[in-house]
């Protein structure tokens, strides 16, 4: 069924629920390039893992991750051999239940599970913080500043590559029990949206330019990983 | 300045950008009360982290964390002494920048380290899946049918205490590099909200339920936690 690349490893196996799982890249890209945000979880040898939120983009099988050089997460995430796991969920939906035991939420999460590597090669940098701009405002770099040398040098990018990778999604109405569709009680989803609303300009920006296109109206693509 | 029980900890200490930490219940309460889904992180001993987004709910110095008895997760972090990480985002805003080097997102964040213990007496369950429900949809508890004593020992319930937390908090407009404040470039913010749609009646649903206040219009409660 499934190319070899997209096998599930058993780490990367749901086994709650399994039936809201899905393997394929198509649906796991999908996933990953509508949502901007991550959380990254790291070991740390103190007993408790660190999550935290990060910007990400991705760029064919690579998704890259940025940081400070001198953040504590990153600094351990580098690390030979160190393996991180990076989750992304988009929430679609409440789902009211007959019963409080049923309520439930619509959503599309990636769990991402691998060694990241640290992208030192200037050229690929570039490119990688151009994929991650791109990936939060398309279109945007071919109007801002590109980073200087010094810029490229001081930043961190990890590129942790999409090998074991498993999306889950919740979609449809309420699943009560049998007995419970008799009761007289409203049963029903709530639709959860992210919207974008019109662009502040910076105070500080000079009469002059005007609002480029993608950011008035600002669209989250569909599809923006290539 | 801060009361004893919210001093950081070393490890909830933010490193990197600490002007934009904040260490007060308040940030940190309506945070966690704005939102209804964390990730939640636990160590495994095979070398890598798992984070799961989960829904939780806030009742006073408490989280309360729900999921099947049978999962991976729950099963590892209800272990005595195990230590896990709950960390929550909202995003508000995408920073476009006159650099791509300073594009930022505006959010508001709180990570959250502590020792999960498994809630075992029924009627605390009972009070902690209500305010689970109540905190994704206030108002509902009153309406949909009461888990039964076999639902409630079917289910995983932890109480995380609210002790080690740290908000982190990004407002405002792009911080560009001075010079670049001379470059004839649109900047400024794209804000990000959620938003709720009107609710959709389950096809299963007999006439006569009639929508609940609480569904339509839904609107997530400023401060929930109680």
């Amino acid at each position: 069924m499934f190319p070899m690349e997209t096998l599930p490893s058993e780490r990367a196996t749901v086994h709650r629920y399994a039936h809201r799982a899905a393997y394929d890249r198509p649906t796991i890209d999908s996933i990953l390039d509508e949502a901007f945000v991550c959380h990254v979880g790291l070991q740390t040898d103190q007993g408790f893992p660190v999550v935290i939120p990060l910007a990400y983009g991705r760029r064919g099988d690579v998704v890259y991750l940025h940081g400070s050089a001198a953040s504590r997460l990153f600094r351990g995430a580098r690390a030979d051999g160190v393996e991180i796991c990076m989750t992304v969920t988009l929430v679609d939906g409440l789902v009211v239940a007959r019963s409080t035991y049923n309520t439930d939420i619509n959503y599309r999460s990636v769990v991402l599970i691998g060694s990241a590597s640290e992208v030192k090669d200037l050229d690929e940098k570039r490119l990688g913080l151009d994929r991650l701009v791109e990936h939060i405002i398309p279109g945007r770099t071919a109007d801002a500043r590109r980073p200087t040398e010094k810029e490229l040098r001081s930043t961190m990018l990890l590129a942790l590559p999409i090998v074991d990778a498993t999306a889950k999604v919740r979609t449809g109405w309420p699943a009560d029990d049998d007995e419970d569709y008799e009761l007289e009680v409203w049963a029903g989803v709530v639709p959860v949206r992210t919207v974008y609303d019109g662009p502040q300009p910076d105070p500080r920006l000079p009469p002059g330019p005007v609002v480029p296109a993608y950011a008035s109206p600002y669209r989250r693509p569909a599809m923006s990983g290539r």
